[in-house]
């Protein structure tokens, strides 16, 4: 039996060096983290491993959104599945809009006064949407005749002038899949769309099979899961097809007892085949804004 | 103030006179449960409000099933949203599997080997999966053309001897949406189909206008999250273009601070207009396969 | 394998049939509760099992006192052990006081200059510590120099008029251990005479000796567990010179990954010896104040 | 409104920067982390302010010993309250033994025959009760007559050849609270000479007065808690004397909705009077061993 080693914090020390501690401890969750980082480092250096990463939560808004845009760009995500809700957010900061810092202890009447949503401690202005539905307006034919939702999606990245995911995806062509579309911002400017009698052409099922030739004919996979939701059961879903992911990292504060997919730990999986019997995997129970950041840092 | 009245147990009480006495306390879990009755009674009983139910979670593993049905068929719910995977283990129960009783503390790897899918404590036999396929493989024909993911669920509860959800809303023409259909046992039986180069009609927002007609032409709405993901989001994003839930139910362990929307309180939604400033709703912090059966006996 | 049979609700419904209902099913949180009923049966109906229970959290705010006095009247509890806190509360209603049905959504500054103190969603007017002054002002040569704290609270309930935790453990002459006795508003009393220059002489040890005892000399025991704290890992060390409890039930919000003593598993104690290797054992993962009142009503 | 401006991470780099990147973040659990570490410096840095650092939980087996430590010796704590437990795996360390890296998903059977006992994910062997039974046997005389728990527990520390926290305590004379003494492994090895016969002269409120006096004198009080339970209930308690803390920092994984003080958000002890109106808190709902550690790294 390996001894826990008590963390050791040097003043100026760097988050490398925190986490190699945390290794030292390798216990709870300083434990996890560090085994965290062991595996991005290891799933990114394994050639023959496509990285399928689910981004669900408020992830945009609560300022992850550069991180992902550069593990996209350094390869650390071969595949991108994520949230109607993360899209329209990166969408709306593309345009020039902001989030803000704010907080949960407000009178939301009045917030609703002002025109402010509020997303936790997180404030978006609701004029935001008239920005979308210009963006949505002039760009319609551009868009209204696409049938598969990632090109539909790599369509609008291209659209963009500013660093985004959106754009991202679009310029490393890094597949963005996105089942839930029709549950977001974007989703309503359609509806806007919809509602006036134009039509849109996106089909349900066009990118699936896609999905799962990657994960078919990938010789090996990792996942890397933050949040639940849509993003991590459909990665599991295309894990099914495969001998089970090799590599696994699943950040959430979601817990497992009642059995919903956003809360199961990833061993679970293993019964099903989405994990490798043989997988590294991890499950970290942290607020993804504390954690990702600080794994990925160490990984960096 | 209205004093905290401790609540009394009797023997052999009723449901509703448990609820009764929490309702009396009034305060923590206990004065939710109550407060969840009491508005769970009143959209039922107010005839301009259109009810929508939101469904995420292993709900039907977790032996919900013949609660929603009930609920279904007695006018609680208007508008039913919920996963592919809840729809794919109704669709497995009505084809006449069941689910098990197992455990969280058993050797995943021996699960796999013995073809048993894990739900946390809960057992599945992967063997569902060909019936399944033998299902789809017979009703392929009937089901490639349709584009309305809300027919096509339609289509497969017409399709169905055994009580079920789907069935049950069909036979009441109850509209079931369920954007994230391809994401789910059923998206794996459609992607069979694609892989021999069959194809699927199904459009992503063909069924969008719908749900945002009905929102928008109700006189009153209420909603009911048991959970969160893309059923409550999608709910949540049709009540933008009312004047926001007149009443609101949420049930659900996940927690707020790190803002994904499954852990959201109600509140949160005046801000955005998704809730009523007026709104009457209650945050039930429980796992459902406790709460719903509670609440639902004591209303009904 | 067992199936989950789904819950069946009928109107008018007693709690018994609820539960009984949540055992047929048997999974998740539904499950546990149903597992809850049994055991708790169980160890009452047990002849040769002592019964430990163990009061964390606000209980008393919460509006639990009632089902607690009535389980030490019905012969469920044979041995208390709680916090100072949950004693001062009890203590403050025994003198004629409440606690009010407030909200979390207040501002607390005006709460305190209203005098209100915030237990949650819960309020008490800061007025009772005038009372409780004057009760140990009145009573302190009465109690000043007793050495054991269970003698110590025993005397407290042999004090009281009204019917509370307090009197009923004196009158049944249940022992209450309570080993955190200084870290309660009894305490801050206590300090006030000690300021005053007066002495009190409980020792910190005088009924450790007892609560081992009955630990050592029960041919069984049973443990029940409402939150964690000094209560639960109090009756847990007493298990220690046991064979083990040979029934268990912890209900709880706190979760394990973080490896403190309240949100552990009961499963944990085994590789301690303080849970028996063949106990019957569960932990519901709920609010107390919707699992206690559902579990009690369904055993009484 | 400030902006969510994005993190940015760099290879290689320094705690403190990143944290500083949180900082400009400023939302979710990212924000809450920056804002603990501005608190904890300020608290530090303020002349005025006596620090009252409250430590429950699995601490010292899950690695956070040593930062403890470092705290003790650097000035950034005054006042040190913990429970039983966290003094006794400190004097188990102290006297040469150590904590290993388990793993959660074990038979517990197993680890009972082989004499381990497990704390979640972490062991210890169970031998070490002997140890300790012999340093008590040895040095009993020394420590029996002692009324004072601060004092009783600085001897203990005097004795100690090995860095810890007990050590630390008598060395720098930094008081040590732990009125739940008797729940512990420490309360264990005292019951076995109770058990004999012998007695020891430990008073429950003898050292109640000393943390009043110190709390009742500080011009100033900043709160650290790490967990709940009666380490936090009892510095809570001696804040009630003062204006309310200036300064607080929580981290903690249960959450507030059943009332209980450990879940319970510092803003509500503004109702109280614990906590100073215009007081600077913050709650980080983290795991302390991910979340200690980067905050002390970056103040450090």
């Amino acid at each position: 039996m390996e001894s826990v080693k008590p963390i050791d914090i040097k003043s100026g020390m760097k988050v490398k060096d925190l986490v190699s501690e945390m290794s030292s401890s390798g216990v709870m969750g300083a434990g996890r983290i560090s085994k965290a980082v062991e595996i991005m480092s290891a799933m990114k250096d394994d050639k023959d491993c496509k990285v399928f990463f689910g981004l669900a939560g408020a992830m945009v808004p609560g300022g992850m959104k550069n991180i992902v845009i550069d593990m996209l760009k350094n390869g650390y995500i071969d595949v991108f599945v994520t949230t109607g809700a993360n899209m329209t957010h990166d969408l709306i900061e593309a345009l020039g809009f902001h989030h803000y810092q704010g907080s949960q202890h407000v009178n939301d009447k009045e917030l609703h006064k002002k025109g402010i949503d509020r997303i936790y401690d997180t404030f978006m202005k609701n004029e935001v949407y008239e920005k979308l539905e210009e963006f949505f307006n002039e760009h319609f034919d551009e868009l209204k005749d696409e049938t598969d939702i990632k090109e539909f999606l790599w369509k609008i990245g291209g659209l963009l002038e500013k660093d985004s995911i959106l754009k991202t995806c679009y310029d490393k062509k890094i597949p963005i899949f996105c089942p839930g579309i029709a549950d977001s911002g974007i989703g309503l400017m359609i509806w806007g769309h919809l509602a006036k009698g134009e039509a849109v052409q996106l089909k349900a099922f066009e990118d699936l099979k896609e999905i799962m030739d990657i994960s078919w004919t990938s010789k090996k996979s990792g996942v890397i899961y933050i949040g639940g939701g849509v993003p991590k059961n459909y990665i599991q879903q295309a894990m099914q097809v495969t001998n089970g992911a090799s590599y696994g990292i699943q950040i959430t504060t979601d817990r497992p007892e009642s059995g919903g997919s956003s809360g199961a730990e990833l061993k679970e999986g293993i019964s099903w085949g989405k994990m490798n019997e043989e997988g590294n995997y991890v499950n970290v129970i942290c607020d993804a804004t504390i954690a990702l950041p600080l794994i990925y840092a160490a990984v960096k």
